[in-house]
């Protein structure tokens, strides 16, 4: 494996931003931005320059310190080292931000078809499962087609109060337990959790359960580079040493280069005035990799639940927040690109673009007396993926759908620890724009009471009482 | 396996609606729709459902007659039968609707992690994998992790020309002529075609491929019923009897019940007045269960792609079409929800409530000295996803956000008959409310021509010369 931490690779494996679809002399003056816009925000950027740089540095948003946090690799490699001996499955239980990162780095580095391939060919490491969810068909199937002497929990909660991440972890144990005894159940069970509080910290202090630590001022959905996403990582073969100089290397580039060149303050500006000027809601994000799927259901979480929101920060009722969406190129080019095509005027589209794949793959020429297959023969379908993103981008923007890309020199650790932090700091640029606090996620607690309530949690009967008082449903609005 | 072709079951296993969270009377009068609104539209649907009529009558909605095909089962079934005694691998070669159903099916009903059984555990059924991009990684991938001379591949084009389908088919032959020789690389294709026409249709008669037959008239997003969906399905060992006695169930229900409990009409009518009198662009499709994962992304492409259109049908430029999102739950609480509860009032939510799942999961109680894990003791994972969608639909329409629920008595393949059946009538009806043809998609014509121009297709190439002659990016737009 190539490293890219050496500095003759670093230029050629760094992001690039192409937004020339996404402007007026382009898309025309109604769809399009001006230069001038744009222009306009710098500014109000600068500002949110210093305000940034200021918190990071009273600490505020650790999440940016995590690339240089070397001990978190020790702390990794130390407890997976003997785990990697005996393990053949590795099941993570967490939900959103304890789950997403795990899935995105696994699709994007392992072999696309990881989990199917011989224990030899996967070099003895361990597949990989995420239980993201407490449907118990989903669950229980996932446990039926592992061998449970040979798989490893990682239960992973930072609060230690997750309810759907507890429940699961309780069930598995108690199945461990029954089958294995304690001991050898305990030895079946990492928990990554708070260095000092909740629950599973006391768990790993009371009961002996090995433990990892979440730095506690990272939010769940910014902690993909924290042990959160790093422990699975190194269990399934990933270079968390090119993960994370990525991620210094867009660090770096964010913070020293030139302030009109910064990716994320750019594309920030694109999406805020798109949102609030271009009148355009929905955020589409649509790679043109199969591998990357992870990547964007990761990034519509950190979105979605970072910029949706009720307040700004001066206490104003806003309900602000663009709409995510994931999408897949070539594959949704026969899904949602009609929509996107000729729908409403509602949605920016960012595309990501692979410059090289790993592998060539050249169509013969086989059957020449049929001019509908014998155009394609010869050409490579790298060729023609990328003709396929460069006729769908044109389209779009002749049919006034701005647009812009995002390319990938190649999908491999480094390029994608830029494209995670880059998405991260991008985020709560947003955020600085929009006037709302992205480290928040105020909306969700009634739910989690009204949960509470339903499940007897002492303390939170009277959120039980709420929905048991409100007006019940009427038969009139139901058909059966 | 109970069979719901019964009578005695069938109502047991009936979807039902419940909408009452969408109504002004729980939501609101801002957000939600007055009993009256939905009365006023009376009318027209009656009208719509007459135009319906006739159109089936007229053959112009073949869609509607799949589940009475009983010869597309007997077709897959004589075709699959020598198949199954060989093949542990099935590959489908198909995009979009060609793509969509095998995977929507075989995550529904079959184990949930069905592809990672030993062959014993899945009856001596073939994995099924799904090739649905031409990512050239994804695809080697793929090759790479099955045995050639052990795997079958399904080729899907119903026109015979999509671009990505005929390349991936043409790699993969060559790939098995090279190893296999011509004889059994052709004894390890299937082609599912136009009975008369097309590129495909051509290579089955002239090379003697095995081939089925999509009807004429059936267009790739509803095709899941055909023998697209049914010869994935029977593959890995899905009960097709089942599965079309639920859309049967479906459609006698639809044509014969009260009109005032049409299912798909109320749906469509809830649809149309939240697009367009309630300023909802965005529809959310959010399951309790995760295996109805696959079925979110095909319910994704039969709305985008059915609904997204520039032109209504008297050719006046409406750009029109809802914008499907799907979410998952409960995973989604932790990721979406935050934007739903809080961010703009522009989505209405469709939850699908399992009421039984086929496992019931008992939270056992451990370590009662922690009350932040105590209270889950003794319920079981089936009460928790229960809690939690009754909540977060409480408390969303608490907070003005209207939503609706489809109930699904279980997941099996009577129910999932009816809800893929439910769901092509609603998208048929809610075009004829918005006025646009639901089974065109003339929007990604304009890509496939540049891409056809790009790959050097004869009669292309003035597409390949507007893309050259267009005004060339700028670098002040590009950060580099």
């Amino acid at each position: 494996m190539k490293r890219y931490q050496e500095a003759k690779w670093t230029n050629a494996m760094a992001l690039s931003l192409d937004y020339n679809y996404a402007m007026a002399d382009f898309v025309g003056a109604e769809h399009g931005l001006g230069a001038e816009e744009l222009e306009a925000l710098t500014p109000r950027m600068q500002e949110l320059d210093q305000d940034l740089k200021s918190r990071r540095q009273r600490g505020e948003l650790a999440f940016y310190e995590l690339p240089y946090r070397q001990e978190t690799i020790a702390e990794v490699k130390k407890l997976s080292k003997p785990l990697l001996e005996w393990f053949w499955d590795f099941i993570v239980l967490g939900i959103g931000g304890s789950a997403l990162g795990a899935r995105a780095l696994h699709q994007a580095l392992c072999h696309p078809q990881y989990n199917l391939l011989a224990l030899a060919r996967r070099h003895h490491k361990p597949r990989l499962l995420v239980a993201d969810n407490i449907d118990p068909d989903a669950l229980y199937g996932m446990l039926d087609a592992v061998d449970l002497r040979r798989t490893v929990f990682n239960v992973i909660s930072k609060s230690g109060s997750t309810a759907e991440t507890l429940s699961q972890f309780l069930f598995v144990y108690g199945m461990l337990k029954g089958r294995l005894g304690v001991d050898k159940a305990r030895e079946r069970v990492v928990l990554t959790t708070d260095p000092e509080q909740g629950n599973l910290r006391r768990l790993a202090q009371s009961e002996g359960f090995r433990s990892l630590t979440i730095p506690p001022q990272v939010g769940g959905r910014f902690s993909i580079l924290s042990t959160v996403g790093m422990f699975p990582a190194e269990m399934v073969g990933i270079d968390l040493d090119e993960l994370l100089a990525g991620a210094r290397f867009m660090d770096v580039r964010l913070k020293e280069g030139e302030f009109k060149h910064n990716l994320a303050y750019r594309l920030a500006a694109l999406y805020y005035l798109f949102y609030t000027c271009k009148n355009r809601p929905i955020q589409v994000l649509m790679p043109y990799a199969s591998t990357l799927t992870g990547v964007s259901e990761w990034f519509c979480q950190l979105w979605a639940e970072s910029l949706g929101k009720k307040f700004d920060l001066q206490g104003q009722v806003v309900n602000v927040g663009p709409t995510p969406v994931r999408a897949l190129g070539a594959t949704d080019q026969h899904s949602q690109l009609q929509l996107y095509m000729e729908g409403p005027h509602d949605k920016l589209i960012t595309f990501l673009e692979v410059e090289n794949f790993q592998h060539l793959l050249t169509i013969p020429s086989l059957f020449p007396e049929l001019e509908g297959l014998s155009y394609l023969g010869d050409h490579t379908l790298n060729d023609l993926i990328k003709a396929e993103k460069t006729a769908t981008a044109f389209n779009l923007m002749r049919n006034g759908r701005p647009n812009l890309t995002i390319r990938i020199p190649e999908i491999n650790a480094f390029t994608i620890g830029q494209l995670l932090f880059l998405f991260e700091v991008t985020t709560v640029c947003l955020g600085g724009l929009l006037g709302v606090d992205p480290l928040d996620q105020p909306g969700v607690e009634g739910g989690k009471h009204t949960t509470y309530g339903l499940m007897g949690r002492p303390g939170f009967e009277e959120y039980r009482q709420t929905l048991e008082n409100a007006p019940a449903p009427q038969e009139r609005y139901q058909i059966i």
